[in-house]
């Protein structure tokens, strides 16, 4: 690939170009064959797996286990609920048929008319009907519960406008879903939840959120109340990261999952959902990268080290082989993940602009004047400084390093991040700020009607009303009715 | 649950009766709501997930990164390879329509007729034309090859009959998909997969396999060559538990996928597909399970071990809780997976027949004589022998004991198996030994239409021919014809 090839938009220039950009060259996903739906390619998946593993290790230690429920809906289940029906019966993909057949004229395959369903199935937007309608059977008394299951799974959601990552038409998530026998039990839950995946952004995206619950016309459609964490992009966006649902008793009234207690009465089921996605790998992107690529946290990166050689003739290269192989055991040691680079087809600065493309958090090179004095070259790929050290003991100068880093690229985020708070006072004033992007704290009556004058003005919405931080009461700055607290208003992905 | 509830059928009363209630009653799955779609419930998911964890460490040692293709194939694209389209156009899931409306009456919701898709979608039966589609964009060189991706994915094929775990509308499974610049890597690569699942069922599912080749008829719609491995159940039929298939340069034509050689020719890229799938998981209840229920390898069982404590009053409780913590630390040391179930709300009689049901390969009890001797009682799941041990150094013992049922159960089954193969001479005898199951060794001419007259007579199929064994040749059962070598006929799952 020639250089100008890897070459991105800068941000500054089109934010929006640069993240299709660098997604693309970067080798995370591409647009597939069909409208909507993404190629997430072995690097970009590679950090997928990573957020799996870490995530499934966060819910097991949490008391949940996995399980797995069916892709299709029955049509019918997505009415029973009334809230949850206008949110996700309108843009999904329905089945209709099951057999195709040959074409009378030769031409392909054709859906075969007699092999109509009787009931139409939606591809799971989410699961809550499919699995409440399975919990009924699964419960009855309060010995049954809590349930506390999680699915590892692709959705369907019929999206008009489409963006890699932030916005397919089917993607990868997990859901959680649970049953409690008392209504605290599954607001702790949702709780719990929420601050579960507030540490996963912080710990391994090295991503700030700021906690809080919804306003009414951004939560969930079918829960009582939502949880969500909200990080701040470059660009002075929100990306909203994960949510964690109380669904109250809706699904179990709309699937009559009642259980007995222990005094033997008989009550329906309390429930929550949460859940985060491959949306998660725009936000990472987005948070940290750079004009010149993607910058990876160390947790989170598919390999945290690679090494380059460098080197005029085969004897060199043999020599640094052997001293590269033990730094690599070393480090292996350390359980740092690490890609020896040694191909003969690639210059050196050819693999420098590509390791830096894909955000590899720390860059050793090695050459021949470097075997003579026993060092080594190590670059920073968020800082993009360069300095050479000892072999001796290099892994352990590594190892703190990477944990450097990590902590280095949360502090940028969270600088970044602190730097775009604001406090906003009037209306006017908002509307001025708001095009400057970030989070404005603003006082709100707390009403749909005046989050949805606000939108339409400004394209602006609640995005959570903060768990922490100042609780002082004030009046809205548009209506000046009271208002409880200031809640965060940003335009958002 | 009561003792009857827990009941199963007799194998030899009826096999398959004894199956679907095993599968049942030990909370492994269920039929859902969508006709021939189950719900993998948290016990049959973790064995999934221990299976999971186990071939994708296997496929990574290989040199296999995974990625993710999109859910939906254009109808189309299954058309552009003649074998293929026979195969698996036929009976799927089809998408139509991508939006629902609530209805003019009220009474629920609809297909919208305005919403319809202009070339319908397939729900993947399997991958090979989304990710040829995709290749085309990746390769144009040599060095661009090879490609060894693997997808774990859901897949649909619309079944008439199903069987849980065994043949399912929707299942779970995962298809490696690799690319190579000659017919010989592809070749190798196809052998190297196939010896990669017969490992794994050897080793960790301690189930026998034979491996071969297909017969023509019993090939992947498209593939060149199918290798397989196939297993004996204990109802004396075949269950084939993993493919991997040479694809020659089917798919590269059909998707005009063409790559420059390092002489700067152009040439189709060479191909290979494979997987195993959930199925495995009825496969490993065939293999060992009894009339008390589950027997699991260690090697996947959702825990190893579990503890069952007896007392009469809390005092007794408190002294044995405090034992068993220091026995499970010792355990956990060992990479021993254990459950201490310590619930007051199940007697231990209860408790030893859930966990027996279960499949849970060793069993502890330990009671108030136990603490006065020092002692604790194991049981093994396979043999239902108990002992008495010293609670000293009990964690190695235990340790050894695992090992020592994973090779027992190995052995069952190979020695079960070996009691069923059976040479055949003449199709008269043939049509008299298929009735008592098993794996019969016979000679074929090798057509298609012979084997089409045995499958018609007697249900049987060649299963494999087995690439290791006897490699005389002889005269066709049937026919008279020449044959290369005996091939195995059986009935089959």
């Amino acid at each position: 690939m020639a250089k100008e090839l890897k070459e991105l938009t800068s941000r500054s220039k089109d934010y929006s170009q640069w993240y299709q950009d660098l997604v693309i060259k970067a080798d995370l996903a591409e647009n597939s064959a069909v409208r909507g739906c993404m190629v997430i390619k072995p690097y970009g998946f590679a950090i997928w797996e990573k957020m799996q593993r870490q995530l499934d290790d966060m819910f097991k230690e949490t008391g949940h286990v996995n399980a797995y429920f069916p892709l299709f809906i029955p049509k019918s289940f997505l009415s029973r609920e009334a809230d949850h029906v206008e949110g996700f019966a309108k843009e999904c993909a329905v089945v209709t048929h099951y057999r195709l057949k040959n074409a009378e004229d030769g031409s392909g395959v054709i859906v075969d008319p007699e092999a109509k369903l009787e009931e139409e199935l939606v591809v799971r937007p989410t699961s809550e009907t499919i699995i409440w309608s399975t919990y009924k059977n699964w419960i009855q008394s309060y010995r049954d519960l809590p349930i506390l299951v999680n699915q590892w799974a692709n959705v369907v959601r019929w999206e008009m406008r489409t963006r890699l990552f932030l916005r397919t038409t089917e993607f990868l998530w997990q859901e959680g879903h649970t049953a409690h026998a008392t209504s605290e039990e599954a607001v702790a839950e949702a709780e719990k939840m929420i601050e579960v995946y507030a540490r996963f952004a912080e710990d391994y995206m090295a991503m700030p959120v700021i906690k809080g619950v919804k306003s009414e016309s951004e939560r969930f459609a079918g829960a009582i109340d939502t949880y969500t964490i909200e990080a701040l992009m470059q660009d002075g966006k929100a990306l909203q990261s994960g949510t964690s649902h109380y669904l109250g008793q809706n699904f179990a009234k709309a699937f009559d999952v009642q259980f007995t207690d222990q005094n033997g009465n008989r009550d329906y089921v309390w429930a929550t959902s949460w859940g985060v996605s491959t949306r998660l790998i725009g936000a990472l992107i987005m948070t940290h990268s750079d004009d010149n690529g993607l910058v990876l946290p160390p947790k989170l990166a598919p390999y945290q080290v690679v090494i380059v050689p460098i080197y005029k003739n085969n004897e060199q290269l043999q020599q640094i082989n052997e001293k590269v192989a033990g730094i690599v055991e070393k480090l292996k040691a350390l359980s740092v993940s690490v890609k020896y680079d040694n191909a003969d087809n690639k210059k050196p600065g050819w693999k420098f602009s590509e390791y830096e493309l894909k955000g590899v958090p720390v860059r050793l090179a090695i050459g021949s004047r470097d075997l003579e004095n026993n060092t080594i070259e190590v670059a920073r790929r968020d800082t993009l400084t360069k300095e050479t050290v000892s072999c001796d003991q290099v892994e352990i100068y590594i190892k703190d390093l990477l944990d450097e880093i990590q902590k280095n690229i949360y502090k940028k985020a969270f600088d970044y991040r602190t730097s775009q708070i604001r406090e906003v006072n009037s209306y006017d004033e908002f509307k001025i700020e708001i095009e400057k992007g970030g989070f404005l704290l603003c006082h709100w009556d707390g009403t749909a009607e005046t989050e949805a004058k606000i939108k339409e003005d400004t394209k602006a919405t609640v995005r959570c009303i903060p768990f922490e931080g100042d609780k002082t009461p004030g009046k809205c700055m548009v209506t000046g009715k009271p208002s409880a607290q200031r809640v965060i208003f940003a335009r958002a992905y």
